[in-house]
């Protein structure tokens, strides 16, 4: 019998009227295609957080300075934010990785060290990165992966930080999915409908600026950052080593936005995890026909998605395992009528 | 400053653009407004659920025979089934309680006797139950979480297994809220459309029947079951004993509204946990205002939605307990415009 048939047998054997676990059975079917098997596993659970500055963070862009994101990363390390609270609940490691941070930390064994340089250049002008920074933010996506796949981890989920980086994601929202601008822009930490429309204008004039750009690594190059730059090159890595991808929310999108672009198949690994309250978010699912798990009107970031579906992904894995099926419980199946 | 206030000024000095924890946040406050404090805790999960059966299940108002009913509470008991498999993950205590099956069950002090009787009478040209046997169900409800309430257990979640009892909880909808019946009636386990027009046309009947009851108790006591019954007057005491009260799905929130009928402050504890694919559901949260934590497709009942929306609160719950505050973090608020 096929994988497919095998795996749709031991579902529906499962004592339940079909399809009645909804979104619980196609996970567990898609989590038994990527691992090919009626009999999945989670092993060590990883959440990365990529952390990086942008440029055009000076520009206005946020309605936090540029310093937060350092400010946040020592959060991170100390234990004290969003996703450190909800990866401790579900026993998920997390990995803080200082993709480009605008400041000098002190050396710590903590934090992973991938920084490439000390921010990113602002796009309204110019690019944000050089070609050779390009490289090397794929090079470290990678290396860190492959890393943490020696270890076994086989579930890894995605989240950022970096003051200023719905800009870029609305970017490559817009870019890579030809769509207006406007759609993909939003308000990222919560700026006031004035700064909504001054940062709308700023990256309208931006794109002006550069133009029509047809390629991934041009555009991800274009408008950075670091941070999602890496995390696109992770998520392709990822795939390599057939680990089970969670993705958080706007900006951990638009950077699977790119990996995909890269290597179509990455969607066969693929979780999204949270539909964000930015608001490119809804319609850039839609476009690629996905849908989140959860829908908890968070614009965090950070992996908090990531850490907060995981439980429901554990879940539908459980209930392959353990669930009785109508033979072994002596349930009568459904009548015919 | 009052708790309000308190709580509010504690969620928002959190190292997090204001409000972007979105649902999270809102769980939070709404759990400290119940515990009266800033640090809440919970105690001790359990989920109960109500098994019992129905006189009109015989009318083919169900894909699935009868005995399924009894079938699956041996299923629960032996840890096979859904809601067996999610309690297990996130170590929440399961209950369950026989409120009226049609079968003799071994003496087993697994299973919680509260049988009234062996299934209720067909609704459709009589009462489900006697006046007495209402009484008992309430009797029965409050004195199981009074019970509960001792062991210091201060969450709880309520699930049902009763072939046939969309039907039930369908009558109760559709009379508690004034809502033509049409709006209320669904696929249950999973009927075909000739069935489900089959099910709709007896109910209609059975309506016509019956005419006008104002009454909330007489609603119960015309279409049953035991089991929602016995459910409604738990959730009643369960807010009482000023517990967090987590409803799963369609039937439960039946049970939830003939529940806030009688006393309508009990919607200040209570957490919809599942949006269910079943029809009515969508509809009668509308109804009342609330929207569920989560949206999974899933239409099976047993208190699955309570089992898997359980780590979303208890992530709401360490979330003001855990999480840095700006000032502690060292983190700089929001720059001015």
């Amino acid at each position: 019998m096929q994988l497919i048939n095998k795996i749709k047998k031991s579902i529906d054997s499962k004592t339940k009227p079909i399809g009645s676990l909804g979104l619980i059975e196609t996970i567990s079917k898609k989590i038994c295609l990527i691992q090919k098997t009626t009999k999945p596993i989670l092993n060590q659970p990883k959440i990365i957080v990529f952390a990086g500055d942008h440029g055009i963070a000076n520009s206005g862009v946020s309605s936090y300075p540029q310093e937060v994101t350092h400010q946040m990363v020592r959060n991170f390390l100390n234990g004290g934010a969003g996703i450190n609270v909800f990866s401790r609940t579900h026993s998920i490691d997390l990995l803080i990785v200082d993709s480009g941070v605008n400041y000098k930390f002190d050396k710590t064994e903590k934090l992973i060290n991938k920084k490439i340089d000390f921010g990113t250049k602002s796009f309204i002008n110019q690019k944000a990165m050089s070609e050779r920074q390009l490289e090397d933010c794929f090079k470290h996506g990678k290396d860190l992966v492959q890393e943490i796949s020696k270890l076994g981890t086989n579930i890894i989920g995605f989240g950022e930080m970096g003051i200023g980086n719905t800009s870029s994601a609305a970017m490559i929202m817009s870019y890579l999915l030809d769509i207006s601008l406007e759609k993909c822009v939003g308000i990222g930490t919560g700026l006031s409908e004035k700064q909504l429309i001054k940062k709308r204008k700023l990256l309208l004039d931006a794109k002006s600026f550069h133009g029509n750009i047809n390629d991934c690594y041009k555009v991800l190059q274009t408008f950075g950052g670091f941070e999602i730059v890496q995390m696109t090159s992770a998520m392709l890595e990822s795939y390599k080593q057939n680990m089970i991808i969670m993705v958080d929310g706007f900006i951990s999108s638009c950077a699977f936005l790119a990996a995909s672009k890269i290597n179509s198949k990455i969607i066969n690994n693929t979780f999204f995890c949270h539909l964000s309250s930015e608001k490119g978010h809804n319609l850039l699912l839609q476009k690629i026909n996905e849908r989140a798990i959860l829908s908890l009107e968070m614009r965090l970031g950070e992996g908090t998605g990531c850490a907060l579906a995981y439980p429901i992904i554990q879940n539908s894995v459980n209930f392959i395992n353990e669930m009785a099926t109508f033979e072994n419980a002596k349930v009568s199946s459904k009548s015919n009528d």
